[in-house]
């Protein structure tokens, strides 16, 4: 069984997108009850006043800052970052959890362009537009002798070399395209001491997993943060598992 | 030296995406310039009254027809397959080559998400869309006996295994996920009896490839219709170089 009881080896805040439900409200819940919590754990969802479970949870931990974000409004990212900056001070952001993303069914011969498109905007797009704006952070962190992390949650959908059965167009050239970009982002930032890797989440039961699906969301949220709280540069730019193995691309 | 002076192996028609110029004017012209030539060769491009060398092939080259294709323009589609159709009748498409494709540039830094979006739409979403468009008349190759083909011209840029460099987040990530979708229609395809697969024309003098390329168009074209015209079933879902050889993904 994966331990989500390690402490966090100087991980002292941590944003995650998509925070509302399944994998994102998982991990707020996990990094909250780590030994050795984050001081500021930062919570983006598209409604923070029908978000019950964050509101709940922020009611009892005033380490946890709820925050509005819709993925797509880049023109509102500055404002985010300024909301984290105010309460971060220069201490830097040590982890950014690009966990939020969506699945649209396309097939060969049903679904259209603009499906295609919209999946990759969400998923592939802006997890680089959300870690260009907080570059600054990070690399406040870096300046105060931390290793921060981006880790963007990803599919093995998205692995090539895996895709034995064809189909979901969408979701698998998204996910493909946030694993290219995640490899380049580890190129460009980890000359700068900053690690990112695309991390895939297991089969996991949510409402995007379905009732078919292979673990629950404890295990698999266990295992992801044991990869980001324990990691090192080894592990930068590599298609890692919940549970710590690598995936081929 | 690569040689692309074999027969066409019931190679009877082919279509070419981007036509006008670079690699794709150069497959017209060696489809053209085989021992054992297609029947008919279909060469699209955005503006055939300004493509002056593809007008000149077709004075000289009845088998030759230029069609307009902005591939961004998907309602066109159909009239494009209707113009196809009408010159093959009921003998199918042997072969579709996605070759057009571009380049914007994106780094860690600089390039907005509708360069994304743009680079990811005409190198990834178009050749999926047209493939279904052509989907009939594939299907019509193969009740005739035949083993139709599509390649997707992708790039070595779209590796994540080879990406040593970084950067270039726009281009990178079109091909990376033209290479997943080229994978699922190896797959959805593989069972009627197409072959799919991603072919790395290398770094080609084009202007898209710039003074320091490694390989002359000629010897790029010639390697890619050596595989295209010689290609059977265990090729399916590979990514191939010019040469043949097999890319990591």
């Amino acid at each position: 069984m994966l331990d989500n009881k390690k402490t966090t080896m100087g991980l002292t805040s941590v944003l995650v997108t998509g925070a509302n439900r399944g994998i994102g409200l998982e991990f707020v819940k996990q990094f909250l009850a780590l030994a050795n919590p984050p001081q500021h754990v930062f919570a983006t969802c598209r409604q923070p006043d029908e978000a019950k479970e964050l509101q709940s949870l922020a009611s009892a931990n005033n380490n946890l800052h709820v925050l509005e974000l819709e993925l797509k409004n880049y023109a509102s990212y500055d404002d985010l970052v300024g909301q984290v900056r105010d309460v971060l001070g220069d201490n830097g952001l040590d982890s950014l959890v690009n966990n939020a993303g969506m699945y649209h069914k396309v097939s060969l011969e049903d679904g259209g362009p603009e499906l295609m498109v919209d999946n990759f905007e969400v998923n592939a797009v802006t997890p680089l537009m959300l870690t260009r704006a907080f570059l600054p952070l990070l690399r406040q962190a870096v300046a105060n002798k931390r290793q921060p992390i981006v880790a963007n949650i990803t599919s093995k959908m998205g692995s090539i070399a895996d895709n034995g059965s064809g189909n979901h167009y969408a979701y698998r050239a998204s996910k493909t395209a946030l694993n290219s970009i995640s490899k380049s982002l580890s190129v460009d930032l980890g000359k700068e001491g900053i690690i990112c890797f695309p991390l895939h989440p297991g089969w996991v039961l949510t409402d995007m997993g379905g009732p078919n699906a292979l673990i629950d969301t404890k295990s698999s949220v266990g295992g992801l943060i044991n990869i980001i709280t324990t990691a090192d540069k080894t592990r930068n730019g590599k298609f890692l598992n919940y549970d710590g193995t690598e995936i081929p691309w």
